[in-house]
């Protein structure tokens, strides 16, 4: 077991221990930003066909500068029963089949009309308004890769060579228990001395947001045998633990999970908040020992969970954003500092508002939208500085 | 009616036609994401009680430097039972209660244990570890505004305050019409000519990301009966048209909307892609006649329809991001020219890489992420140059 260990080396470890999720079947509505997890390919050529794109006329380019019979029309979705020869037009619409024949589309706009067709202008170029058939994929060439996240673009694109269920990779299962005899359901009334569970549903929050759409809420006492009961009954891929990894004598979270079989990977990291976190493991199941508090219990979720959830997947990992601190900031600690900070865009940026607050204080965090990264040590800053930030 | 107005004039005009949504009441989970529609409040003191932050001691502060006797025990969740005296002291655990007469709490890793007791070090400060009653919020204080988006901080505070249902702004329901005859559903083969139905699946998923849960997808021929009937069906808050709104013989979407006693807002907007994009409204209905071509019509999307979405559930818009042109770009058009482009992050900022394909080809844009926005004229930007895009 380590311990002490500093947050970056504690993000490589909880990304180790992570094993990529198994593909599963869905319907095509249900891929919706998830990970794709074969390689989609082009039924038949796309277009399937020469396709017209403007609304006009399909003819030889040879005719410019001519008088040509208007001997036939093809709309959207008919398939061409005419061809078009020398001295012939064929009306046609955006999104019709050229037919046989067809060299060019001239759009209604540059004809005249004429006794029975149309004159066409002196410029026409071979091929103009016609994208060709197999143009934009051939039959048989990938039009998604493994990999891919599912957004609406690719989700057009899936929709459009036939696919109705597609493979993804599955999501994590999650359970998060939270210990502690404070704690109290949200639906009652807590005594004088006891909060309401507010980790439990924030947590579920903040995975159901990353796809995890399978979260149990448990909640344990503080004693081994509840703790180890709520252990029995979390079957999840992960499993958070809010609370009772601090060094207090109820904080029987590190005993009660080695007792359940599984291995403590690292305890407690040089990091503020979350500093008492915890990551074990057992087979292919992830438990997390966060603290109680709720900004720290958050913020660990923000940086180690979510990065697991997304490796679990194949999802990309979001790029630190960068900003400028919008007024003075002045914080000194021991430790690597994550401040959940406002931000705000103001002209061609970012401004970053850091919230100095106690960990325990939730509501002076309601409206945070990152966590603002200063490494060990004092620092005085301007305002005006730039700085790394992760949103939340 | 207005006719070839600009992007911006077209996006006012989107958001001036558009109304406010009502409040609705979900579960506390099912506020996720969504837009509070009340000020929620603080039952009583947050927190509750005068709460220890550390393992320790709870102790008079003009105690420092002397042994005390430990006289009792308060764990987290437990009602004190006893009181610090001048040469007593509570052993204490974080999130307990401090008893009444505690000034200070010690650390236990502060302490030297004696016979009946433990010494305190020299230094005690009054106050210290102590988070006081009523100092992150006060009984009846606001917790969360009208207005807030219910992140998971957010949703950790209004459980905290015991908040089991909670109002939010309704999304808006939607329905998507695509029309025309070469247009058959992705569950099909299609004939020769055909092409399956990208445009529902696609705009219910840009739809579905907003938040918006109830999208109905219908088809409509291109026929004035088979449009007038979808439209009868189509009894959502939004109307989305895909296809149809050109100026050929079978875009019939225009006279179908007057006909169901819409007025048309404006059609024809000068920008590239989307030129066609109609909106009109009957009484608080906003119809969206879009293109048919699928980047096309996601682009109209993620322009107008979106910012609709918001401004009807209050969410905030997204600013505008920054990045560098990836390479040398050369187009130019008489329209505000908007580009699907990758992006990706490198080293301090945002590299993008617009896509200068045909709109109809889906295909290249699977991995788009951005709109790169160019006004009407003629580019030729040096790679690195700044430019600003919207993410899709």
């Amino acid at each position: 077991m380590l311990t002490g260990i500093d947050p970056d080396r504690a993000l490589e470890l909880v990304l180790e221990q992570t094993h990529q999720a198994g593909p599963v079947e869905v319907e095509l509505l249900d891929a919706q930003d998830r990970v794709l997890a074969e390689a989609v390919h082009a039924d038949r050529d796309y277009p399937p066909f020469a396709r017209a794109m403007m609304d006009g006329f399909a003819v030889r380019a040879s005719d410019a500068g001519r008088p040509v019979r208007v001997v036939g029309e093809v709309a959207a979705g008919e398939d061409p029963t005419i061809s078009v020869d020398s001295g012939a037009a064929v009306a046609i619409m955006t999104g019709a089949p050229c037919p046989p024949g067809t060299e060019s589309v001239v759009p209604v706009e540059q004809v005249e009309r004429t006794a029975d067709g149309v004159r066409l202008p002196a410029d026409v170029v071979a091929g103009q308004h016609i994208v060709p058939r197999g143009s934009e994929r051939e039959a048989g060439a990938v039009v998604a890769q493994p990999g891919a996240v599912v957004t609406p673009l690719c989700m057009a694109a899936l929709a459009s060579v036939g696919r109705q269920r597609v493979h993804v990779t599955a999501p994590p299962t999650l359970a998060v228990i939270s210990t502690g005899n404070e704690v109290v359901d949200p639906g009652s009334a807590p005594r004088q001395s006891q909060i309401r569970n507010s980790n439990g549903p924030m947590l579920a929050a903040a995975a159901r947001r990353l796809g995890v759409d399978q979260v149990m809420l448990l909640h344990a006492e503080d004693t081994a045998l509840s703790l180890s009961s709520a252990l029995d009954r979390a079957a999840s891929d992960i499993v958070l633990l809010s609370g009772g990894v601090s060094a207090g004598r109820y904080d029987l979270v590190p005993e009660a999970l080695e007792q359940a079989g599984a291995t403590i990977v690292f305890h407690k990291v040089t990091q503020k908040p979350g500093k008492p976190l915890l990551l074990a493991r057992r087979q292919r199941q992830l438990f997390f020992g966060l603290p109680g508090n709720p900004l720290s219990s958050h913020f660990c979720f923000v940086r180690y969970v979510a990065a697991a959830v997304r490796r679990m997947t194949g999802a990309p990992e979001p790029p630190a954003d960068r900003g400028e601190l919008a007024g003075r900031l002045t914080v000194s600690c021991e430790r690597t500092l994550f401040l959940a900070s406002r931000v705000r865009s103001e002209g061609e940026g970012w401004r970053v508002s850091p919230l100095v607050v106690g960990s325990g204080n939730i509501f002076a965090c309601v409206d945070a939208r990152a966590y603002l990264r200063l490494e060990p040590g004092r620092h005085d800053l301007a305002a005006g500085t730039p700085v790394d930030f992760q949103w939340m």
